[in-house]
């Protein structure tokens, strides 16, 4: 077969509890996604995994976890809250909003109506909230307090009044609270600006030596106008990024090491080298303060898109924060040489599109006895189980004990190790090949004489006889490859 | 010594790394922390060994891992939109704002007037956001459209306008998107409700047998009037729950079994039994839907407070669940008798309070040859660093070859190694015994003649000659226990 598509994925993600709509008894909530158990143990291997290759392994590597609400002022310095915006468009007649560079704006896609659209606004896709106890009274822009009994009222342009909300009479106060401006918070966009506001504290704490690099794991939130094809463009999302930060004169030695990182990363999660594309982003289309940027793109079901992005940010965002914050980012080399602002390479990874790529690359389907098979070839690190163990029958006490003493043998060794007697042992492979499972390992009547069981790999169908006193040294074995 | 101080864990997790204030660099925000380095990875070895014991290792508990901005029904349908509230006073002076049940509300605590406060008003402690393109205009509550011409002008009680705003002037529209009441959402207070809202995904794709539980880590929110103490009163922190259902007559049987799984948790992150103290909530103190509920409180620096929760909080969830979406939580036994809506045991742990917790636990002073000595005391699986390895002399290159030798080889068979050659050694064993590192490997120049090396125990602080050949099974050995 070729490439499975968006819908192979995404119907087999439902069907076998890897991913489930967000808030989906209540309809969903467009954009957010849930994760069911053995979608968290993928991606949680994904991220293990990450966090081992580039931070464990790794001297220069520290690992840090900010918080997702920050400082307003982060996200002042870093220019968020003026340019982190999408074009945005409203069709005048219904109402409905778009992307302005993702659609034709002769026709409104909603209703179908022409010429509705006026100029593109920029949106901030930051979603707003509010830090600290805010109602009662609230500051207005000029600085006045509102009294609880302030009025607000709405009106069009004739300046007739539309709405009036007495703010005493709600007991949810809702937008008004805005107006203390000093409380105002963001759910951050991404976590690179985490790293930055802890450089100093790092630095000062543990005084690495230069190149050294901070890495974090953790939520981001975009208010995307139009999420769309599954995990690809969510609201919420996860990311692993990393700031090395260097000597400004030595920033593409570490570039290119970086690209080598990264490749050896995809061909660990398992993506083919021949699915992955450097894409060198020309300079018109580079963030202003980037001087050189390379897309990982990634041959997903909906086309060749962005996987993760490797960028040269310059001394940019520890030079805003020095003019923002009034403290110096300088590093102080230990050989007494003179202090500098260190230029920072960044590699982004973003968690949702590794789990779309990692099963884009692993969907195959092959055919056994005239019967179509779908399974995931997953690297065994990050299988959601390495393992099934079942009895041949249920009701069979024999056999389910046996398969009992081998589940916790394997159990203690391996992790990740299922108990399955559900359905037939057909129905069992069939779903553990969905799932992703390496092995499975079956106790029949011939175990209860000889020992032995049948080990069935994944990959090959291929059905083996071992001895159940070597089965998990041989599989601990097995799965390390 | 008897307990640390609060002053005396904060200090130590500034000075070592482990934790940093929030948005230090701009002077902070209020109720939000940072980790950093060492504090990532307490963090982490807290989570995975809970993971370990209550999911990986039981075949009864499935992870989930839900999105935190959910549909708005879900906190209408939860009563958190309605109840989730503290009650805020405000000081009608000076405007600062408190909790009413913290202060004595005679003299305001910042301005020092008497009798400045009016009545209490309840504070939704839920921090809100808005989901979506929201700007141009907006839905105003009788469902009218705002233009972009629209004008917002806020009035005090006699009518005089205080504050005007012109929607189409202002690039940030703040709090006006809120009147699009569709799209609002808040950022999740627990994890539980994305547990409960998931229940029927899980029963539909893995029709577990009951009891049966779904557990969730992940990060939740709560705008707090007053944060305070630390970690231990935060906005922003991690939840680990199990929401675990069970037969309604069952009830009893499976809230016991969890009292005792707490009580070996608690022992297994190294706090001692007679620190942790089973409070029976009495029933007017319980939630409405809870027919019983234990706090199990720890003894802080701060006092006697809550650490963890355990609730029976019948079928009140999944019964709110099927009244606003409408869809039935019936859950039908596999045997074929009557379905019925399954009851609640919840286990809520906060990982923060644990933090807080273990650090309190591991915290010891003693003195070695008339020096004050700080250690943490921590089980080996939480400890950050497992083994720190040094060379005597850093500019040795003898030296250096071998420690880096055994450094490597530790780091393959352990993990959490460190390589530490900063200072002299006095001061390196006085860092990791601050950090909790329960060993020290130190190369020195009978180790280049005889292979030894000395192993340094962070709790007897002996210093044992060790065969380096040795060394690696031994220890791995050793941090087992």
């Amino acid at each position: 077969m070729t490439q499975p598509t968006l819908e192979d994925i995404v119907s087999l993600c439902k069907r076998r509890g890897f991913v489930f709509p967000g808030s989906d008894v209540y309809g969903g909530l467009s954009g957010f996604w849930d994760y069911g158990p053995y979608g968290v143990q993928l991606k949680s291997n994904i991220m293990q995994l990450w966090w081992k290759m580039f931070v464990s392994d790794r001297e220069d590597i520290y690992g840090i976890d900010a918080a997702i609400l920050m400082n307003q002022k982060v996200w002042q310095a870093s220019g968020h809250t003026e340019t982190f915006t999408d074009p945005l468009v409203e069709c005048s007649f219904c109402h409905s909003r778009f992307r302005a560079d993702k659609i034709d704006l002769g026709q409104c896609p909603t209703c179908g109506k022409v010429k509705t659209f006026g100029e593109p606004r920029q949106f901030n896709m930051m979603f707003k909230t509010i830090v600290g106890p805010n109602w009662g009274s609230f500051e207005a822009d000029d600085g006045n307090y509102f009294s609880k009994s302030s009025q607000v009222k709405i009106t069009n342009k004739h300046g007739d009044e539309i709405s009036s909300i007495g703010i005493i009479e709600r007991e949810d106060y809702n937008g008004l609270m805005v107006y203390n401006k000093g409380a105002q918070s963001y759910l951050r966009p991404e976590t690179a600006q985490g790293i930055f506001t802890n450089f100093k504290n790092i630095v000062d704490s543990f005084y690495p030596d230069i190149p050294f690099g901070l890495a974090q794991q953790g939520k981001a939130f975009r208010n995307e106008i139009s999420p769309r094809d599954f995990l690809f463009r969510s609201r919420e999302f996860e990311q692993m990024e990393i700031e090395y930060f260097v000597r400004p004169d030595n920033w593409q030695v570490a570039f290119d090491d970086w690209i080598a990182q990264i490749r050896k990363w995809c061909l660990a999660i398992g993506l083919p080298d021949n699915m992955v594309h450097e894409f060198e982003v020309p300079p018109e289309e580079r963030a202003h303060y980037s001087k050189r940027t390379i897309d990982f793109q990634f041959d997903f079901p909906i086309g060749r898109d962005e996987l993760l992005g490797l960028a040269y940010r310059t001394d940019f965002d520890l030079k805003n924060i020095e003019r923002a914050s009034g403290k110096s980012m300088e590093y102080k080399p230990k050989d007494g040489t003179k202090g500098f602002v260190p230029h920072v390479i960044e590699p982004s990874f973003g968690v949702e599109r590794a789990v779309m790529a990692v099963l884009t690359a692993a969907y195959k389907e092959d055919e056994i006895n005239g019967a179509k098979r779908i399974y995931l070839r997953l690297p065994a690190d990050l299988a959601p189980v390495k393992v099934a163990v079942s009895p041949l029958l249920k009701n069979k006490p024999e056999l389910v004990d046996m398969a009992r003493k081998i589940y916790k043998e394997l159990k203690a060794a391996i992790g990740e190790v299922v108990w399955d007697d559900n359905g037939n042992i057909g129905k069992r492979y069939r779903r553990q090949d969905e799932i992703g499972t390496p092995f499975c390992v079956t106790v029949d009547f011939e175990s209860l004489e000889d020992k032995s069981v049948t080990l069935r790999n994944r990959d090959t169908t291929a059905q083996d006889r071992v001895n159940s006193d070597k089965l998990s040294k041989m599989l601990v074995k097995e799965l390390k490859r």
